[in-house]
């Protein structure tokens, strides 16, 4: 292999599949990267640690095709300390040659015989086609509400289900839950339905590396799921494993629902979670005439606090308090861009809602901690 | 006490004070900041560790004098997430009670007679005052050639020498020193003569606070030395130990001397350190003709490389080659401003100087790795 690059794209290159080099405890071999460089000057860059696998194609001169395995983290430290603008890369004999201005530099590389072979997805007649900057930013809010965990993989992971036209995500750790539906006209599929659970770490790779303007073209078949344009694409295993029945715990309807400045409450969260102890608990107590929040935290040891914020309340009247693990809610808070949220509350230890007016099409859900 | 101050003063007054505030592993009032409201509207804040004490002063309406000391890390985590511009704070019965819009949160405190006496130096009538731009920019590059090390007290900090009326700074970690002179003009002092250890996390204390453009005083006793200016002090005690006659390294003189882009020699460091093992040795090979100078490593399980950079050489001809530690050599690139720097060097395992032309009172000594 022979090749000339420019520093900007190789780098871009190694920066994509970052997220997806193996830490090399069990398979040395996946501490490296994979690039291929073939005729048409397309030189493909892969890793894989067996579960997730990240491709990005960059464009540069191929003078002679053919496959280097070569160590990700040197490479990459290389590269990213080469001033040049353009890198020539030269491969024989096990050793990769590095050639900028001044510089030249030789890594011993691995062999490819013994770089395990990408998963593919062979059938790609049923696809599901969303613009990346919409992904994204359904992603980024449906992850907010999952969180690793080798115990129950199940709910590690943002469930996509496709029915009727209609994709729906959600993530749950079990203790918030978060529903997005998008709209028909942001999606366009060939499927008849679909439901899978995507792993959190992939939904990772996904915001970070699928990027841009244009859309994304998302593949699967009974145990992966490939995501995909132009130059970049994300291939992973799916979640093996059925997704709790989460919409049974969102509340269909509230006794009681509050108005409050998102931006307020966001504050009294941040400033009463100083007093919390190990359950992370802030109470929220609604005042009788439902035209003040209190949000309050105590221990014993520190002291204690309160955060009066203004609020409107329709519904049932009189007072009512309601513990929670403060992060729970901030989180819930973050989620949303309007000004005010309404939270919807039913009795203390029942599921209490967050939404807001205009992004009418997300939902999130809070438990009360139990006293 | 009673006082309403600006989250803004209030905020740098804990901000200045942070770094002194102990870790309470020995004494546990020492995790807390001492605040002290007097008559004329001054409210000063402080902390100590025992080995160093901050003060800052900030302005404030003073309803009430008195004295309060609070847990510095819950009343710093309040204040950080206030968002009205004034905060009340009122003591009584060792509770802090602290008010802002919406606001309100009481603090259990600590007892104020149990809080250590802050040490002062009683005779002020010798002082070296000094320019604080000054004084932080030759205390930055000087600690830049010290470490902590609990083994060797008396360079883990930086030498300060006033001799007929010339101020010089130094420090070393014994693998490289660095020495700046200052001149007459921008020291004025009353002190005959002055020869003081100054622990690291004092200087750091010092880099971190004093700050703005007018000067700093200095004051000292035989133990002690205070760093003041118009808001803020910093007093410490001093290193107890003698400074290693660390003039004695430095070369009196070079048989060669390179003359090299400073940005070009950084980039051959970082680049070919890549390479190193555990001893983090690069070797430095000089051409024949004194044109190039070589940037090389290798490790056997790596690879190896080169960086080539065009040098002009005064002195003795010939093949040379000389081992650093990459990391104390990039140290002494950076603490200098010129575009070329010069080394000087003699025989390959004695000290080499790193100078520049326009830097002249500043001279960087790095020891090679013997073979």
């Amino acid at each position: 292999m022979k090749i000339i690059i420019l520093k900007d794209n190789l780098l871009s290159s190694l920066n994509s599949v970052e997220k997806s080099i193996g830490s090399g405890e069990n398979l040395r071999i996946l501490k490296n990267i994979k690039i291929e460089a073939s005729d048409n000057n397309q030189i493909n860059f892969t890793s894989t640690d067996l579960e997730l696998a990240i491709e990005h194609t960059s464009s540069g001169k191929v003078v002679d095709k053919g496959v280097v395995v070569a160590p990700f983290d040197i490479l990459s430290r290389i590269v990213k300390n080469i001033s040049s603008e353009k890198i020539h890369l030269e491969y024989r004999d096990r050793k990769l040659t590095i050639k900028a201005d001044n510089y030249e530099g030789v890594i011993n590389c691995g062999n490819p015989n013994e770089y395990p072979i990408i998963p593919t997805i062979q059938d790609k007649s049923k696809s599901l086609v969303i613009n990346s900057e919409i992904l994204k930013n359904t992603l980024d809010r449906v992850s907010t509400a999952t969180q690793y965990s080798e115990i129950r993989p199940e709910i590690n992971g943002v469930y996509f289900n496709l029915e009727n036209n209609q994709l729906t995500l959600a993530g749950t750790d079990s203790f918030r839950l978060i529903e997005e539906v998008l709209s028909e006209s942001q999606v366009t599929s060939n499927f008849e339905s679909l439901e899978v659970i995507i792993p959190l770490r992939t939904v990772e790779s996904v915001l970070k590396i699928i990027g841009g303007e244009g859309d994304v073209e998302i593949f699967t078949d009974s145990n992966q799921i490939l995501f995909k344009n132009e130059e970049k694409s994300v291939i992973s295993r799916l979640v093996d494993g059925e997704f709790p029945d989460y919409k049974s715990v969102i509340p269909k309807e509230s006794n009681k629902e509050i108005q409050v400045s998102r931006e307020e409450l966001i504050n009294a969260v941040k400033l009463t979670r100083v007093f919390t102890g190990k359950a992370n608990d802030i109470v929220f107590k609604l005042s009788k005439d439902g035209k003040v929040l209190e949000v309050y935290s105590v221990s014993d040891t520190i002291g204690e606090n309160t955060y009066r914020v203004p609020i409107s309340t329709k519904g049932e009247k009189g007072e009512i308090e309601f513990s929670f693990n403060w992060k729970y809610v901030l989180d819930g808070l973050k989620v949303y861009r309007s000004e005010d949220v309404i939270l919807g509350l039913n009795e203390p230890e029942k599921p209490v809602t967050i939404k807001t007016k205009k992004e009418r099409k997300v939902v999130y859900v809070v438990m009360p901690i139990r006293k």
